[in-house]
């Protein structure tokens, strides 16, 4: 049997805009980038504000912080690691890691403190 | 019956050159890569430019801008955010933004104002 | 049949830490980052450990540099982008790079020189 698939209809998107989706799922798959709500707070509370959303996000798409593929850090200050690694690290279930880049750039928001670029295993219901 | 599949027979690559290819396609999923192939233009003429060879790429590859999952945007002028933004949204099907970071960097070209890394699905043919 | 897998079950980890793994590989697709294990060297000396390092990490996940699929490079310095191609090109196996970004950025570690973040195809061994 011949069947064609397109793509297009298997993309699950989580509250996509104009600009972007929250999430967007294919292939078992996931891709999602979380900055912080509230912009107004410090290092700490940033990160763990995004470490939270992402929970929600991951928990959205039918996943969680135990299936992230690859993680890019996206940091305004160097001398934020440590806090950001001390939450990261608290965070993640034992033996879990992502594979993950941690670079300093600019956020379009001076207020933004980091942004991170995840990629996680979605689970998937498989009819065979 | 076992089957033993060696990925790199299954990897497509458009236009290899020594140092990238034009575009990846691997179980479903495109990686490509584009630069305003005229940098002499101001931002605006660069972001069409960019989105334009965007569909080029995908049209060749057997996807297409609805099937976008994820876009790397790097700016090289946090105040060139609203320009881009404009001509994204012009551009986007409606609900079908992929996932989207955003960052300031340099670019190896100083006269390159964007440059965006994507992934998209790609229509896939099975035979079963 | 109803099949439901489980995606955590599914992904390999190479050398997991608390903060980061040093490859994952789910649905054969590999990610991983490399930085130079000894930054106390010049950026042509780094830039070969780096590929060095991810053909050990490629050849340990079943993959090899003939299945790159994606690479982003984080530079420090735009002036050694030059010094860094001339040891890619003459590393990749002829017709296989892999779509490519390239920037620059600051890394966490001052005498970092370059960061590259990963993604190959991975060699299935499929039973139907």
């Amino acid at each position: 049997m011949d069947i064609k698939r397109s793509s297009q209809e298997k993309i699950k998107r989580l509250r996509p805009t104009p600009r972007w989706s929250d999430a967007t799922v294919f292939n078992g798959i996931a891709h999602f980038v979380e900055v912080a709500a509230d912009t107004e707070q410090d290092m700490s509370n940033q990160t763990q504000q995004i470490l939270a959303q992402a929970e929600t996000t991951l928990a959205a798409i039918g996943s969680s912080k135990a299936s992230l593929l690859s993680a890019t850090i996206y940091l305004t200050h160097a001398e934020n690691a440590a806090t950001f690694n001390a939450h990261w690290e608290a965070w993640l279930p034992a033996g879990c890691a992502p594979s993950r880049a941690c670079v300093k750039v600019e956020l379009l928001d001076p207020k933004m403190l980091l942004e991170i670029a995840f990629v996680a295993a979605v689970n998937e219901v498989k009819d065979d």
